[in-house]
């Protein structure tokens, strides 16, 4: 199997942190692409991705999946004896993906449309729209907030263990740092929080 | 259970026809609530979905879920032999999450970005930024031409049957017509799908 990604960027990162946590990084070849010159809207890429995103898993018979979270959930059922991330029955299946979604709409939208529209890294190819760029940008800080308060009272976002949302939301609270959003002196809980994920061997992956 | 909703919103009536494909549209006791009202601001609600969005469910020992697909996924998970529309095999269920996300990401979000930008329905509440409601316009139109270009080769959005993403797809489309956004009539492959889900009992749940 290939995963197409881009080694820096928070989505991929999301992809290896999940497969590391269940000693599954080794069955995929990365094959790295450079966003900022282009190269995932080449045809062939296109071909395997329509709309354009890393990552993407192609399968040994080419098949191809995009979006971190399906690429998680193939490995996630592909391979049922491994760590369990996405939830071992129906309540924790449906609170981790409640997480996830939390995660992905407040949390990982606004980080990466702040940094799109606040960075001109992609100002090539779009117009920034400064006001949206800081109202997200204040839409993630009100997230770290709410993460902190959250924390007073649990280990982990859901399932008192770590799970996928974990991983997403430390992905994203890295990624977050792109557009001057950082941990507050005084959010100790979300700070704790941190530290038990970075140190975890599979952050660095 | 409860299902805390607001009828004529499109999140709920995702779940409604998740549900009815199921069978199990009445294994849940339906509380609406008026949005525009604040009905979701009280604390009552806020301690049972602290984001404060419909739908929720309520389980009968008080758990709460909150997040259209956390709620769909906790029923595909607990009744495994109802109709299957998150996926049998790993590969459908990596398939579908592609879709559901494709669909979230690129159309059901720009849609509500765009209502909320450019109708005004929230103003007591929020400062519509004009140029971003556009730009969300835009992007809708787009995945309409994309659906209907992938819809020349299949007669549903992934698996060559009926799934989640068709329903999702097909609420957002109609979603869409509140910012003005309508199947072309030369896009005839939208509009065929369009038809079919329409005609299903499911669709004037």
């Amino acid at each position: 199997m290939k995963l197409y990604e881009m080694a820096i960027a928070p989505n991929p990162r999301r992809v290896r942190m999940f497969l590391a946590e269940k000693g599954l990084l080794d069955q995929v070849e990365r094959v790295e692409l450079d966003l900022q010159k282009g190269e995932n809207l080449t045809p062939e890429f296109v071909a395997k991705n329509p709309l354009k995103k890393v990552p993407v898993l192609e399968l040994d018979d080419g098949t191809c999946i995009a979006e971190t979270m399906a690429i998680c959930r193939y490995f996630e059922e592909s391979y049922p004896d491994t760590m369990n991330l996405l939830g071992a029955t129906p309540l924790e299946k449906a609170q981790i993906e409640q997480w996830l979604r939390w995660v992905e709409f407040y949390f990982f939208l606004p980080t990466g449309m702040a940094f799109q529209h606040l960075s001109g890294y992609f100002k090539d190819r779009m117009t920034p729209n400064i006001p949206w760029g800081e109202e997200c940008k204040t839409n993630i800080e009100k997230f770290f907030h709410f993460l902190n308060k959250h924390l007073t009272q649990h280990s982990w976002l859901c399932c008192d263990r770590y799970t996928a949302a974990d991983i997403n939301a430390f992905c994203t609270l890295e990624f977050a740092r792109v557009v001057g959003v950082r941990i507050k002196p005084e959010q100790t809980h979300l700070q704790d929080w941190f530290d038990r994920v970075k140190n975890r061997p599979t952050a660095s992956v």
